[in-house]
């Protein structure tokens, strides 16, 4: 085996995301320099961010037409030119969507091998910490008040209702079918669970929170934040963690009519993070996460597809709501 | 003198507000009831929330056609049924938009007849607390960080600036004209301004922030508030003050497009205030801006029209962006 398999991000989206941005490409395996490991990757996760990335500049540069596509994942070494590293460590970097990669040491970190890859990517990666400085740090919940979360089935909202629960508050998810509403209510322990796509959404916001929403965990942006917007207590709290309903278009949508209208009249205070910001406290995060697993309070979720040709349509599922929990396909 | 003239908020604007919203009516001056005191009005104030009122319920219950007009301004007391309050004390109450009215007790303030009464309605009032906490609680400015101010002409605006200045910020103000800008730079002592109506908004305020925007003290909405989002630097503040953009209009504008995504990318907070939340405070601020105003180093602003019979038409010059400072009344 001496061939790289690369999905190169090909063409720009003019609008939603398609496979047809995508194409298949063959390059030999690459020498690692001076420095670096040279990696098989074992599994690939998905972001809605990696839309944006398509889009301008965000967090990360812009990926342009040409560039192998932008990801996170595990992988194997394989061989090493930097000290800390062996044959058969288990690393977590920025592979990119590619069966081989060398990377520079210092841009990844070796993994504990006797916990399963996928909790890895998901409750013990970024998407945990996310869930869990997003919601406690910026969102602030106190025990008895009402957390609304949008996107509440996708990688971030399915731990973010958990972790609401577990600080003794009422937790409601918005989703985009009826299916995924009964699946968060009976599997994953939402108080309630709202189809954003088929339903009346202020009504059924309203009924799903009969007293209002205090904080607000917002994956999406769009007409979910409108709506929770008028529900919104006094004193609320938007933790604004990302905007997957603005990532799979070429222009924006406007932006909520509620803001600043509601944000005066009733003191919300709304707040953007990225999790990086909070990697210098991630030990602590690690710690509370584990602990919860353990006690089998906390549910990990993981969308496992297999096979690399099924990157591309892996994505565009995500976009059109397909998955449940933290999205990979392994290799 | 035995008949109280009213301004009646008679119907309800399809639009931007006009004088023919109001009707002037007479009736008998009102007997105070026990526990009441008979005002005089001598000055009323304007409040760009006024028109929001009149659309619906904020932070005070709606007007409804045929209520005196609502406002708060100061008075004379003609005659006291309750302790406390005696004739020739000067009170600040809700007086509405009329030259008498009887006032419970428990709703009044008496005032230090020893300064000059234009400033109880500006910068020792509601208007000064609003700039003081609003900028230096919720917007928290560091010295040398540049403060954005939108209505900066305007009664608050005016003194935001200042303070901002005062904390050792770059201070830029947004006005309607240029004549107002060559005013605030002149005679405020902003440090730029831009006229966010005749010229490029965008191009303008990049060349006025050259090092960004750390606090945007929003007053407006609209769309200075989308401009601002997009010069905002990492961990930028927005204090949401008001929202004058979208008062005077039945139909609110929708959101700006920034939202939520700036906030994410730059990790934005984003909250709304009412100066009311901080009145336990507010001996602090007065102090602090008494003291200022004694070393000459805080200059009040006011902008007074004499006649009773202007009423209707200074509110609307208001909306049309003509006062500079704290607009009233003297009657």
């Amino acid at each position: 085996m001496t061939v790289n398999r690369q999905w190169i991000y090909a063409r720009k989206p003019n609008g939603q995301i398609g496979t047809g941005n995508f194409d298949l490409r063959e390059t030999p395996i690459p020498e690692p320099a001076q420095g670096e490991v040279l990696v098989r990757a074992a599994m690939l996760q998905f972001d809605a961010a990696s839309r944006a990335w398509m889009q301008g500049q965000t967090y990360r540069s812009q990926l342009n037409p040409g560039d192998v596509m932008a990801g996170r994942g595990l992988g194997e070494v394989l061989e090493s030119k930097a000290e800390g590293f062996a044959p058969g460590d288990l690393i977590m970097g920025d592979i990119g969507w590619q069966t081989h990669a060398a990377l520079p040491a210092r841009h990844i970190q070796k993994l504990n091998k006797n916990i399963l890859p996928e909790l890895h990517l998901s409750i013990f990666g970024i998407t945990g910490l996310t869930a869990y400085f997003g919601l406690l740090d910026v969102g602030r919940p106190r025990p008895g008040e009402t957390v609304l979360v949008s996107a509440a089935a996708g990688a971030v909202g399915v731990l973010v209702g958990q972790i609401a629960k577990l600080m003794g508050c009422r937790a409601v998810g918005t989703a985009s079918d009826p299916d995924k509403c009964k699946w968060l209510v009976e599997e994953i322990g939402y108080d309630a669970a709202v189809d954003y796509r088929h339903g009346n959404l202020h009504a059924d916001l309203k009924a799903a929170c009969p007293r209002g929403v205090d904080v607000y965990f917002d994956n999406t942006g769009g007409e979910v934040l409108s709506a929770a917007l008028s529900r919104m207590n006094l004193w609320g709290r938007v933790a604004c963690c990302g905007a997957v309903a603005n990532y799979d278009t070429a222009t924006p949508a406007p932006g909520p009519a509620g803001v600043p209208g509601f944000l005066v009249t009733k003191r919300i205070r709304m707040e953007g993070f990225v999790v990086m910001d909070f990697l210098n406290r991630r030990r602590e995060a690690e710690i509370q996460l584990a602990q919860w697993v353990e006690d089998g309070k906390l549910k990990p979720v993981v969308d496992i597809v297999d096979g690399f040709e099924k990157m591309p349509e892996t994505l565009v599922g995500m976009f059109a709501g397909k998955n449940r929990g933290k999205l990979m396909v392994r290799l």
